[in-house]
């Protein structure tokens, strides 16, 4: 079945703004809302270079590409065949004006993290959308996994008991050495990607999925955020510490300057009845212990599973899945949102598993609570 | 870049046959093509139904479905805007006359495997495609993925030493049990899906997949070919012995009849420098085990990898690509093949590293020789 | 509670021949002998060079140290505190003859494997052993892992059902390269080695191993062994079809000869109702696979086991045990042996889980069978 | 080599104060004492119950049982042939005194961790040994392991680069339930066990190990150290992390209380130019991550390895060694520094690498300022 064929007679129309041709993150997107045949993308803005932008936009084959985010605005906001989604995938310090923009398109958005420069712009695009029925997903990617989306069915069944501890660790390695021109990078430069690289960048994937996962937020943390290779002024480094309402304890180790790293995302949520583990690098399976039995290894597409890990599986058990299709899996959802909304019903409840603008609130929370703990020499921070 | 934008001014048209709406195979080769931005999917057979073929058609939003394989051939052999590439994934007997109409209108072809039911109809179509410009695809998808191409690419840069033994085993488990109606199964049907189901259907990926790496094919074979649950009459078993011209060794392991089995494709090349080993479980990296220094882990994106390996590559280290990644990598050979044929040019190299209508003949000789071997007590077959 | 001390009032004496000072096997008996406080060793052979022998065993503070065998013999059989156990690890071919003579002075025996240099001799060798009340173990010491008696005590107990498939392989690297004075090495010569160094050395572990967890021999096996690596005489590599009773089949894949290889002896056996893996260099772990539920991974010392896996655990979960710790408990068994026989007892039946003299014979079997079939181009041969 | 033997013309002889019969960590003194033909058990305190005492050491087959620790030194004092080294493995409130003790009988000494009950102690014992030649030795048993000694090894070398950051986890299950009479465990009584249950049975372990390895001690932590499941008192988690002078960051997650947890101590250290990862649980590799060249995993008795590695080494590469083994490395290491001091020479310096009694001291500093910054809100605590 094709939801949006036989709901709307036709795909939906997807626009990008940003993520270049070959980008990483253009194809993922890109190639993301084709996978299974619901989306198509229309309309584009692929380079801050005007001219770039719409040759590029040719290129792909787009119907219509646009030179620049104020012309796809224009073009688009009365167009009898508008875009119904629009993906922002440029640099950070632009998603809070590009996504008030398409609010008041009536678009739908689907924004990179971290969602915008401080919590105050957060706070007040959340204030916004409430005031309208559109639907915006944050690009916490990681969720879209069909193992992670199990891990978080096993908290709500009460299958891991209490929330007893949870562990993140994200250690990367492209940033063990000093580069040449990191100040060049717009990753690097606070005024464009936000205070601190190692926050922004990954630490917030590890809050988000730690939260995604145990279903809350902790309550308080104490930080040390920094910088572990000399002469780097971006901080590529940060400890946290974390407690959760209960008295359950938590700890993130985020890098991306350890030597020869690969990917490094490993979580693991521990309840008073059983625990979780996951591994970005080797997606596919959970590893599940519990308190009386052996140690069992679930896989997706195997036994054992609840829905929401199957309804995020679309290949047979074995057969991996890697990282477009976990995004793909993102786009999935918000086109079932969006085509229930349509129909003016209820989207059924695992179709609103994707994250959402208060995933993207609390990470800015989140970075800010980090920063000022590290600030005030580690102190332990509300995350309010 | 988008290739067949840039040199044909459009994506390229994929015709399917076969592949349900919502089938395994059928959403992994729409999606696939789908994946790169290289493709469309034109026009379609979606069902043996011929009103529901129709239906399933215009429910993906396919521009041309029609009801039938005929229909398709007569609707489009003098289309103007007639399908390039024709994507065949019917039940395996009928892919020797599709595979010949499809010749007959002039579109490449991109074929499940095994390739046809007999040898001979093997030969006959490789001899009528041999007189054609047109390009064959044999589905031996797993060919795919970017750390088996790295595999292939250290045999060829001599990385790896003389061939001396070779390990292929694929142990699945989903026929681990009798099935209350194994019968209606059209796998299980010789008539249908050849004469033995294990040979056809997995079998043949470990030879195509031992060859496609080391380069060559066995010289003779010996074989254990049965069905080892009791009251089930097709193959789920077989045990294969291998001899090499240079007198390597080598041995398959292959049943769908182990009990919890999950995918269990894995593949070991040894040479007189080094050893290669590979698992589709976890298909990124690739064991490397040398004579004098410790082993090494080669991750797909990371250091240490030949060009072959890169060109398939399309996410960041660390980040998954699985089987649809893989499907997607044959597409795009295909794809770099008929635009480079469509500039009078050769393609490069690497753009023909596909499996192509020889792999497919090959994949019926083993199955001829193992069934034979079987049926005399073992005895070594030539492979011919 | 030492056991040997309670009912003796000493502990149990060992006398070994073979294995030098600081060779390998001579170490791993001593130390798993020493390791659980039962035996001592009393007097020691350590050396063909008879002043070496001496000497070294003075070396170790061993109470008799012995010039030769001969001396051994005759010093032991009428000493009033006679060693209880004779160890041989002398090479192959004067298994035989010690054995004899150990069993003519009323010694039990623990020997290396392969038993005897033919399968006449092991025949014999039984015949004689059965006239007696004499324990005789031989040196199949993967057997001592507490995880493969978990896997003989699940078959045992019907967790697996029906046998349905075995495959073991054995996979080293050290002879990768062909050896500068190969023909020097006693395990390269067939007169004192045996007929078939891969057989002998390795393939007869797997054959023991496969036999020890299903709980019985295969009925047919068709086997090519063959030294892959140019220049050699002596066999390095063998690849084995089997065929059970029941219609189960099995293969290994036995070979010193892979460029960078470990140790690499996995073994799998799979029933109707589940499947159980075991690699040796992860000893503490037994994957269980099952038809309905998720694969377990079982690990020494933790939930979900069989006595018979308690039984051979000395150290908590997690704190791993290895290979001198697997040969200890054979030691641990015969000494459970030889105390109830001193009681007048039947042994508890776990403690006859040590490989006998059965074990050794059957060894030769597939050995002969084994270059039989090779010989004859791989026909099926019983094992008889 | 016998090396005992040779200098001495006699075995090391042992004492044991603690650890009964079959207590866990009894067999695993004794043993690992005894796998390696350095030493005899030649008196022992086995129970606090003077009867018991005495009759497990006569059970034990022990040459000079005694009934309590004061008889077991006045018994030794003078005896001609006193026990060359005592191991104490009594509740952590006596090591104190017991090593005081044996120091005045001029024994040397291998006693459990942690050292005593406070800083204050174990700073006044080290006074006290630093006035005499004795060799203490603190059961530090994780750096026995040969490829912990590689990692230390690697540090040494510069093979690493400069200190980057530190991670430890130590992932136990053992405590995830309230037990129902946890007060009556020694190692649950402050008074007996000191005052943190997490920070001195295995928090000092990831403190100890991450200082031999990267060859020095973090500068200043900050620590949460609490109890994580309802109703017990006994601290069974905590969070820490840690600065190094050169502006390296660490971090420590430890706990007890995961449900399903086996062992879970793993380690991985980072340097600029290259990173090391170990895992107790599989011993015998040590992944090695660099900079440009892919990952490496490196085996004990494989390619690649420092001295150090070979060192504590004893069955070839691929048979396993376990905790046995490091355990006896340890007293293999003491061992050849008493022989060397018998003969008035420097112990190579290799030997030296057992943990001593500034390991000791150094784990109470890190118990004190963990505790005191968990105290005092998490603040920084310089280790000072």
């Amino acid at each position: 079945m094709n939801r949006a064929i036989n709901i709307l007679g036709r795909k939906l129309r997807l626009g990008v703004i940003g993520g270049g041709v070959d980008s990483f993150i253009g194809t993922v997107h890109r190639g993301a809302a084709l996978l299974h045949e619901q989306f198509e993308v229309t309309a584009s803005v692929l380079s801050s270079n005007p001219e770039r932008s719409l040759n590029d936009g040719k290129t792909l084959g787009i119907p219509r590409p646009y030179a620049t985010a104020e012309d796809l605005f224009a073009g688009e906001k009365d167009h009898p065949e508008k875009i119904d989604l629009l993906a922002i995938m440029t640099p950070n310090n632009s998603h809070y004006e590009l996504s008030l923009q398409a609010l008041d398109c009536g678009m739908d958005i689907f924004c990179e993290k971290p969602l915008t420069m401080t919590l105050e712009e957060s706070e007040d695009l959340a204030a916004k959308l409430a005031q309208t029925d559109r639907i915006y997903c944050v690009a916490y990617a990681y969720t879209g996994y069909a193992m992670v989306r199990q891990a978080r069915a096993m908290v709500e069944a009460g299958d891991l008991g209490e929330l007893r501890s949870v562990q993140c660790d994200y250690i990367q390695g492209h940033l063990a050495e000093l580069g040449d021109n990191e100040a060049d990078n717009w990753h690097m430069k606070p005024e464009v990607a936000g205070e601190s690289l190692i926050l922004g960048d990954i630490g917030t994937h590890c809050f988000h999925l730690a939260s995604y996962i145990t279903g809350e937020n902790p309550q308080d943390l104490c930080a040390d955020v920094t910088s572990i290779v000399p002469g780097r002024t971006a901080h590529d480094y940060c400890g946290v510490l974390l407690r959760y309402a209960n008295g359950a304890r938590g700890s993130f180790t985020v890098t991306q300057a350890i030597a020869g790293g690969i990917h490094g995302l490993k979580i693991r949520v521990s309840g008073s009845k059983g625990t979780v583990e996951w591994d970005q690098e080797s997606p596919d399976e959970l590893i599940h212990r519990t308190l009386n039995s052996p140690e069992r290894r679930l896989v997706r597409g195997g036994k054992g599973l609840h829905e929401a890990a199957h309804r995020a599986t679309h290949v047979a058990m074995g057969h991996p899945e890697g990282y477009k299709e976990a995004f793909a899996n993102l786009y999935l959802d918000i086109a079932d949102h969006m085509l229930a909304r349509h129909q003016g019903q209820k989207p059924e409840p695992l179709a609103l598993w994707y994250p959402d603008i208060q995933d993207g609130v609390d990470g800015m929370k989140f970075i800010k609570a980090a920063l000022t703990s590290s600030q005030q020499q580690s102190a332990w921070q509300a995350l309010g």
